[in-house]
């Protein structure tokens, strides 16, 4: 059977990948991947092959994989995170209908929600939803009653995507939304380049984080009624009772 | 400084660590972790002391932790998935403020929602919310709002500790509680022990699942209303428009 493996690289550095992950891109023929991850991968990889397709080119991609797996070479298409979360192994499921002689595998990895906590202290320790304010495939007002409904049930919040050229005033939007249910006070935290060159991290009230320029690099993290600050890091306790 | 790591270890197998993770295991005089999660890593990392406290006792075991690293060892405390997701990392930031001499570092994590996730097929890939049914330091009535709200607003839920021997009725409840808003056709998803000896998974309708029996060892995924199954896997499109 040809193997496709769709793996998850984790943030960013050798490292944070797993071992399983790791040990598919050693046993693969071929590396497909947006640039900037094969990008990220290739120097811990030598002797493979390597294919790339821009942004926004993801069916493509995905085609070349399944194309290049049918021929009979072992293939990994990579993802940043997890292939699963705001990734590729979707996208890929839906066109390997075309290619039943292809065996699909996918291989998890650390998400920029887990990854980008551990930066931040704790701040997930507690139910949490994942919001990406991208409305590129996703109506705007179908975010919105996720960024109302996630902060009247005082879930923990992680956006992804809170930023881009065109949507600079999204984290803003955003912001003013969760504060019809959050505390201004709530406490939160952002995480740029989780895992990567120029990792950093800063904690702040929502109040303050509505005002602060974010990039697509950047992952942002809105607290529960209970998170709090612990020598400078957030964390968020493991519930509503006194431990 | 005196180096404490809080690990996550992934779903169970020691090749769903990350490297990171398994160096920081490597690097560490002493092992610390509820009995199973010693067990399942024991015999990759020979010649470590290793130290458990039973289940209920993760204040104590924290304390042991801080205690030991405060003698000069270097070490590491494990947590199965992600240390961050329900895990010892928020404890450990409370408990350490009282050790300002042990410097503390989180090591994320594959954690269930995306392990099970990437055996599922691809059920994460828009946004979801994590849910705990434990009411053990949740009051029953935020749990409730929870599962009202975030199925309201469309998103996938994963479930995490969907039973116990006390709470034997509780998938049901949350079943019936979700349904008030996602269809009993929605596509779900469980997965057992994953990453581990008799890993298994099913697919099935909203209306299937309450009528499921499931363990503690199983996490439980419900989809969004474009969720749906592609040759038996349970597959999440990237978003609400043709693509």
């Amino acid at each position: 059977m040809n193997k496709l493996y769709v793996v998850g690289i984790g943030p960013g550095e050798y490292e944070q990948m797993t071992i399983k992950a790791a040990n598919a891109l050693k046993e693969s023929d071929v590396i497909i991947g947006y640039t900037v991850y094969v990008d990220l991968v290739k120097e811990h990889f030598p002797g493979k092959e390597f294919m790339t397709t821009p942004m926004k080119k993801e069916v493509d991609r995905c085609v070349m994989a399944f194309e290049e797996a049918k021929k009979g070479k072992t293939v990994s298409m990579i993802c940043s995170g997890d292939a699963g979360v705001y990734g590729m192994s979707g996208l890929m499921y839906e066109v390997g209908v075309s290619y039943p002689e292809v065996e699909l595998s996918v291989i998890p990895g650390v998400t920029a929600a887990t990854g980008g906590g551990a930066v931040l202290g704790a701040p997930l320790i507690h139910d949490f939803c994942l919001i990406s304010l991208s409305d590129l495939l996703t109506p705007w007002e179908k975010i919105e009653g996720r960024l109302l409904g996630a902060s009247k049930a005082d879930f923990v919040i992680c956006l992804y995507n809170p930023s881009s050229k065109k949507r600079c005033d999204y984290l803003a939007k955003a912001c003013d939304l969760m504060m019809q249910y959050k505390s201004e006070d709530t406490v939160c935290g952002i995480v740029g380049n989780i895992g990567r060159d120029g990792e950093a991290f800063k904690v702040m009230t929502l109040k303050e984080l509505r005002d602060t320029p974010v990039d697509m690099f950047t992952t942002v993290f809105i607290g529960n009624s209970q998170t709090k600050v612990i020598n400078g890091k957030m964390v968020t306790p493991r519930g509503y009772r006194n431990v």
